[in-house]
């Protein structure tokens, strides 16, 4: 049957993996032995760049493919939120001569990655028993921020993937309300994703440094990060500390705006470099935080992926979980 | 078979229905012909409540009942929000010597009623063509705020029941951060059931006279409404005119974060009140004011449920799908 092609498509990078799949199997193989990672930019748009991956791997247009990008998927159209790329996806899968051509949103990739995943490729920020009927939000900071549901159904679950990260963003402290305040005088909308990204680390460094009155520098998102998680600027401190804090409260306020009690999962690729300066800032009490409802939020968990390559996993299960001429015999 | 009893019981009343069910029917009745209504506050708790509603209508206690409450259900216990009630819903059935008792959150109720609810029992706010396979979000202000999810799963409907009226409140204008900085002062929390509901006019009207240096009336939640609906107070009509932005504002945001493409929803007994002031409101602009994800949202329709009574058809439809005695013979 030869290879599957899964694919996790950002707004800066794409890696692509090669799943071998082994006719009539049992149980099937979710790990993409050969990868590599391309630059978007590179690409005027997805089928060069998928073109340019087979090239790269030395093989032929694989038959069957799952691609999860960042962003939503509509009316059989993707549209990457943060690239200026729209494609039909039969009329991708047609180019490319394919059979099957899935296309995904990367935080549903993740959430079908997340039953997969071993323990080692989580780790646990706040322990709780959470609901096993329950649905799981999987959500979290990279280029922007994504977020997806999984649903149980019938011992199996259901994906319903969102733009949560384009929900309004939610200050709770007076130099919060200063930073929006800065930010909307920008725009007419601030997002969470607009301060839980990449570049968001850049708004609050920006928006910080206003307030303090300090001349901002041109540092970029990986500028900021390593300065702050450093110490060696205060503002880009500050705006690292003040990341953390937003994150605890968006993800308690995305666990009770979806019923999420059988634990939040935090993906992308931010997180996992926060993990020392996480239990010094108010994550988990920001995260308690919301009045008559502190103790539902208690009695959620939250996991961080720390395995960069579960949207492949994810793509993987999805592909072959959904292609009939993919599905394992069941024995 | 005589009588089923259902309830929708909130903050301040409790109304409850009897639906009569013909044994061996093939399609079930939802509809409660006989109805009362009781005031919380006159009874010590749910037990109490219960035999006061069976005394009234002249009944035996019922062997099947299904209460919709405001607050959630967490392991085999009941919580109402907004009253110091809580309860082990196998004990309270036993205690009333009942055969069945489902206790369900009200606007899983009123989700479990979309379904069934006729084209006079809803009016539509924003008309677009919504995907008939994606969730549909359930929300909206009355005594507290109320949010369910509705999943399609296997041509019926799976019901999320959510808190997400304890969100953080996210404001967008420069009038709404220094509301969100008058409230912040009183507790640390404000959420979004903090500004969206009958208390929250309140709050809206005591941050907003406060801001504008004017002394506050010790308003009730009516005394706002109805002051700002007749323009018989300039604080009030403003403090009605944010409600309904922020109404716009928060069903775009739990829209996007539930990839509620199926629809939203709006119960609750407030929004009905509203209808002739929303459109001269921003309340459509700040739905779908979501930067990016503007497209997204504005193909999402707002409908409003008119019916005051359809949380006890979600009860009924609950009750009679959840109980195999109970269950209808398909023929």
């Amino acid at each position: 049957m030869g290879f599957l092609l899964v694919a996790d498509i950002g707004g800066t990078n794409a890696r692509f993996g090669l799943v071998e799949q082994a006719p009539n199997t049992s149980k099937p193989n979710y790990t993409s032995a050969q990868q590599i990672t391309l630059r978007c930019a590179n690409y005027p748009d997805m089928g060069s760049m998928i073109k340019a991956c087979c090239a790269e791997f030395k093989i032929d247009m694989p038959e069957f493919a799952c691609l999860a990008i960042a962003g939503p998927i509509e009316h059989g159209f993707a549209q990457m939120t943060n690239l200026d790329w729209k494609f039909n996806i039969n009329e991708l899968r047609d180019q490319l001569g394919m059979k099957t051509l899935h296309v995904i949103n990367d935080f549903a990739a993740l959430a079908y990655a997340v039953p997969f995943l071993s323990a080692e490729e989580t780790k646990t920020l706040y322990s709780a028993d959470s609901d096993p009927e329950a649905p799981i939000c999987v959500m979290g900071p990279g280029t922007g921020f994504g977020m997806a549901l999984l649903v149980p159904e019938n011992g199996s679950w259901k994906i319903i993937p969102t733009e949560g990260g384009h929900a309004s963003f939610a200050p709770t402290t007076e130099k919060e309300l200063a930073i929006k305040s800065y930010l909307l005088k920008e725009q007419s909308h601030v997002s969470v994703e607009n301060i839980l990204s990449g570049i968001g680390l850049v708004h609050l460094y920006r928006a910080l440094a206003s307030i303090a009155g300090v001349e901002a520098q041109n540092y970029s998102p990986a500028d900021v990060s390593t300065k702050g998680l450093a110490n060696e600027d205060a503002i880009c401190r500050e705006a690292v500390i003040t990341f953390c804090n937003t994150l605890g409260a968006v993800a308690g306020d995305k666990a009770v705006s979806t019923g999420a009690r059988g634990g939040v999962v935090i993906g992308g690729g931010i997180t996992p470099k926060l993990m020392s300066i996480l239990p010094e800032t108010n994550f988990e009490e920001r995260y308690k935080n919301k009045g008559p409802m502190r103790g539902y939020v208690s009695d959620i968990s939250i996991k961080v992926i720390v395995n960069d390559k579960a949207a492949l996993v994810g793509s993987a299960a999805w592909l072959i979980h959904n292609t009939p001429a993919l599905k394992p015999v069941l024995v």
